[in-house]
């Protein structure tokens, strides 16, 4: 049982392994003629040079956060807090390189049809999916390993947190400056180049465009990976600590029932690590163009590795408590973790349910749009949030079976007794997060497959090979809505052990001096809980209109290209705009609007944290559940939107040009900073708020 | 002292009486010409099929709910239910009856100039102001003299609750359906006579003006009036309760402590009436035209009550309190009830910062909406969201406050020692409702002087009067704001000591065995605050939808009249819309739709409450602080919206016509089921949740 935390350490090198393996494969294929190489340097280029200036921005906000750190709670918590920062920041950056260089590859693959261009995307995307997955993984472990194990450090598990703070400090700024940078690059080359200039999405002439496909890369790509690296970092963080903090443990008096207690997380991830390995290998292209086939080939290695989670699990969890008389159910833990892998899945069914064409909803705001912007605009208002109930249903669902699964399990394990329940929702969110390596791959997929079309459009392609990218870009709608199934769904058991565990924390920090007192009742209390809920709904506008700013900037930029420089939107040979300075202008812009948002998440709760404890309680309930709420919504209504304008595209409704086109590229356009900025942000408010507080919980006090 | 519940009584009786006066005063002005008088006539008519419509239903729906109260609670508690049902309905009847009789009355007068116009319209108004006020407090001192004082009933302080719930009851229903009647209408003539017909607003040939006319009686009069009652008689009842079930009492044993307690809530109604009544007094034409001079006469009746009632509290609170040396400061309950007004008046000062466009966010609203009706849709969501952080603020400094007079005034009172700063918070809701008979006169001017426009232009007078009219109403956009300040802010702090009270009655009902466990950290109450954040956006979902489908059908039948009737459209001469059957359109539409947002409202706190109690003090909390959040922000946003497009109209971005003004009207389209018909229903949602939770308190152990 002692040797878990190596497994898991290897697995994550295996998977890390696999990445540069993948690596290797997507570098060797051809990245096509000299047009598509300059386009993919120039993606690639202004990538880079966005993620370097925020990881130089956000390294500062973390150094200062870091001896805060070390002063307040120990040195090496600080230690622990920048790996967990390097590490999110190095799976980011790999990813995207990667991302950026397969992008021409799946283009020019795409002259041999999808099933060449396919594994091309897929196995980009997977360099993504497990350099997260692996250095997440194995950066955790190493920290437990050394502080746990080896040193057995007095604030051992603190440091163990701490790391996973300094994953969501990036989690935080990649989002949310990632998120303003894509929308204010799409925002600012659809409004000019598509309505104003009347030119088609992704033409070499508008200005914007690269700044655009650098957008999906910074935003789907290294957002969306630094947000899985965090979630699924926390998730294992959350059932530990959990565990630690409920009997003040220090790393010198881990019992016989708290051990396997602390291991079975790392099992699980252990479990998932492998099945994802496996299940990446078997996404192959095949002949066939035909979308459902396609579709099944990209999502076999999904649904294999799942199904071999759901094995391991079952065994990993009889051979871990089936010994021990105080687990009198063994089973009952990976009810728990199964219970939390099926409600993420329906989670992901559920939000593409209400944003897929396929169904209901979107179909009904394409019928909206014919009665115009207004009409579209409340439909999808009004899909978003009923999406919200049935997502807080499904949520209480996992949160029931996995509470009872972990009640189930324990029976007479002392002091651990009262944290049964609470145990089982914790390592439900690794049963959402167990095959990150894999989700990942799916959903870093998209956004390579996008812009390999946006290179054929500016390379000038036979649009055969358009055709093709298109195919494998439809795919990647579906996929990313199951991943945001799994982050959102997670987010909410990890907050909910983390909040648990501060409430334990505090009570340990003053020696059992101070309970929290939680109880709604209370005035301060319910202060908390009242400004908690205002919380999310001001980070919400304050990102909005962060995306607003920035493509203000962007259109006034690409109209000053179009105005000043001759023949450029004739088109006339040789002239080509400054994409250059589009590029920089979202990353300044992105870069100065993620400041106050992101600074939010860590300042309030230290405020009110040293202030009142209780009412900080109250804060982080409050904004957790409106938070969710609001992300759901949010993400749900834009996805919707999206999509309904792309049902018109195809065909519905007098399809492109007519009104109801027009009414619903104005739904996409509202849904575009609340799908890709403020949504998927909010989870990790959440998750930072939670986070600093039970990590500064001693200083409280 | 023990005279305070008649002298209240009898001034809910002078109340009643001035209503009667200015019925008198406004029936013997001349209702104009024979066009004026029809069309009169037919708005009356519309409304008063609506509301019989709509009371027969709901009726339904009582007389089930007070079978179950009468069955489980108490017979005499389903009595007083039923009165204050009824009571409510009738203010609403009576209120409205006068205001569709004082609109042609106003357009008449407004031929002299809006020095004779603004008194008429005025007092108007004021019949529905002191009806709600006068009924709303007579009924409740009825039921308080006759169960408490006079038969010392067993369970005299749920039969007081009660009536609260009866008022609830037809306020939710009032609301919801008036809501949806008004905005369907709205929509409904707008977008087929506006846009497609090209006819302006409020043209005779519009089959659905009437309705629209309809709809601002039901919606704004008859709905806003149910909607005060039920917050007035609730402010009261909350802190009479909460003093009863903290400490279990009796109608027969209230001991010396108790008395000045339950006797407070009263006198504050009780002088706060004879304010009003003194103040509306003071609301006089004058000769001159100028806008400023207008709002000034309008308001100088509402600021001098609120004046007196704050030096009427100050004596008040000395005369009651002071004699006891339990109570150390008795000017401690008076803070808290001057702040709750303070609060109450800044938060309407910052609803009117956010919609009225003197002020920054709505200037800005309308600069967006220069780059097209999504940056406009985005710029409003974002001042809606930016303006619940504010207004979070605002009620938490009310609070805090509140809750410190209460401490500070409480000093030895034996049992009653712990209640004292939710005391507090609970007579700070009735500082901010004491005037509600000239705020509520005012709030009822707008949709009279809105119907007297409308009247001027369906008659085809000559401008001039229409210009008068304009000036009118323009003043109540923003009298409208501070009452929804009042209404919202009452309604966060009644709750809140409902809220309270519950915790309480479930702790007596099992005899001390049952204490409501509301600690956040335990995962029933957890599941309930999820639940309870998830339920608004249902709710908001289902009433925006009810308003699209209503709306629907308006639009259809316009389209056909104007397809099917010859001559509609060109306005030939004796060619008459067919009104009657939008009228009855917009009727059962809005009939229909507003059963199962309203049911929802009572049954899910009772399926919760009787599974688990806790469960449902997690979701009453939720509710309550997101459900604020969202009605904030849609009612803000949506009064955003509105005047961005009046702006504009009046002449900025380039005027009625231009690109920006069609940015606006979606805005305003998309803000009209926001601000009119979800927004205010949020309100009376969370505390008909709250208020059914504690009349079942004892039910649910």
């Amino acid at each position: 049982m002692d040797a878990v935390p190596y497994l898991a350490f290897v697995s994550a090198l295996a998977g890390l392994g696999l990445a540069a393996f993948f690596y290797q494969d997507v570098k060797k294929a051809s990245p096509g003629n000299d047009r598509m190489i300059f386009l993919m340097e120039e993606i690639q280029k202004g990538a880079k040079a966005f993620l370097k200036q925020e990881y130089t921005w956000v390294s500062g906000f973390a150094v200062v956060l870091a001896v805060v750190i070390g002063a307040v709670i120990d040195p090496l918590a600080s230690l622990s807090y920048i790996l967990g920062a390097v590490l999110s920041a190095g799976a980011g950056y790999a990813g995207m390189t990667v991302a950026t260089m397969a992008n021409a590859r799946t283009t020019e693959a795409a002259k041999d049809g999808p099933g060449k261009a396919l594994p091309i995307a897929f196995r980009g995307g997977a360099v993504m999916g497990f350099s997260v997955a692996g250095l997440a993984l194995g950066g955790l472990m190493l920290v437990y390993i050394l502080f746990v194990i080896v040193l057995e450090s007095a604030n051992a598990f603190e440091i163990v947190t701490a790391y996973g703070l300094g994953a969501s400090t990036i989690a935080l700024f990649s989002r949310v400056g990632g998120g303003i940078y894509t929308k204010a690059a799409d925002v600012g080359a659809d409004l000019v180049g598509k309505i104003e200039a009347g030119i088609p999405e992704d033409d070499p002439r508008n200005p914007a465009t690269i700044a655009d496909n650098v957008g999906d890369n910074v935003g789907d790509v290294a957002g969306m990976g630094a947000d899985l690296f965090e979630s699924y970092a926390g998730s294992i963080i959350a059932p530990i600590s959990l565990v630690a903090f409920a009997i003040g443990l220090g790393a010198d008096d881990i019992g016989t029932n708290a051990l396997p207690l602390l291991m079975f997380p790392m099992l699980v991830a252990f479990i998932g690590m492998i099945a994802s390995i496996i299940g990446s290998f078997l996404v192959k292209g095949g002949t066939s163009t035909d979308s459902k086939a396609l579709s099944k080939a990209l999502h076999l290695g999904t649904n294999v590795a799942m199904g071999l989670t759901v094995l391991g699990v079952i065994g990993g969890s009889l051979w871990l408590f089936g010994d021990s008389d105080a687990f009198a159910n063994p089973i009952g833990l990976a009810i728990s973790v199964i219970g939390g892998l099926i409600v993420g899945w329906a989670l992901g069914k559920t939000a593409e349910y209400y944003t897929s064409d396929h169904f209901g909803p979107v179909k009904k705001i394409a019928q909206q749009a014919e009665t115009g912007p207004a009409t579209t605009v409340l439909g999808g208002i009004s899909a978003g949030m009923v999406s919200v109930a049935a997502s807080v249903i499904l949520i209480l669902i996992g949160v029931g079976v996995a509470f009872w699964g972990g009640e189930y399990a324990f029976a007479d394990t002392g002091e651990l007794s009262e944290i049964g329940g609470l145990y089982g929702i914790a390592v439900a969110a690794i049963g959402m997060l167990a095959t990150t390596g894999v989700v990942v791959s799916v959903d870093a997929y998209g956004p390579i497959a996008d812009n390999a079309g946006g290179i054929a459009e500016m390379a000038e392609l036979d649009p055969s090979v358009r055709e093709v990218t298109d195919a494998l870009d439809s795919l990647g709608n579906t996929t990313a809505a199951v991943a945001k199934g799994f982050a959102v769904g997670s987010a909410a058991l990890t907050a909910l052990a983390l909040f648990k565990s501060f409430e334990f924390a505090i009570k340990e920090a003053s020696n059992g001096e101070t309970v929290l007192n939680l109880n709604i009742g209370e005035v301060d209390v319910f202060i908390g809980l009242f400004l908690g809920a205002g919380l999310p709904f001001l980070f919400a506008a304050l990102t909005i209109d962060a995306v607003g700013r920035a493509a203000q900037e962007m259109i006034e930029e690409v109209r000053r290209q179009f105005r000043e420089i001759p023949g450029l939107r004739e088109g006339k040979e040789g002239v080509i705009p400054d994409s250059a300075r589009c590029v920089a202008i979202s990353t300044t812009a992105s870069l100065k609007e993620m400041v106050i948002p992101g600074a939010l998440a860590v300042v309030v709760p230290l405020v009110v944290g040293f202030i009142n404890v209780d009412a900080l309680g109250g804060l982080l309930a409050g904004s957790l559940v409106t938070g969710f709420a609001l992300a759901i919504f949010m993400a749900n209504a834009g996805g919707a939107w999206d999509n309904a304008k792309k049902y018109i595209e195809a065909g519905a409704h007098g399809g492109k040009g007519s009104e109801p086109h027009k009414a619903a590229v104005v739904g996409d356009t509202v849904g575009d900073p609340f799908k890709d900025t403020s949504g998927p942000a909010m989870n990790i408010l959440l998750k930072v708020m939670t986070i600093v507080s039970l990590v500064f919980a001693s200083a409280f006090v």
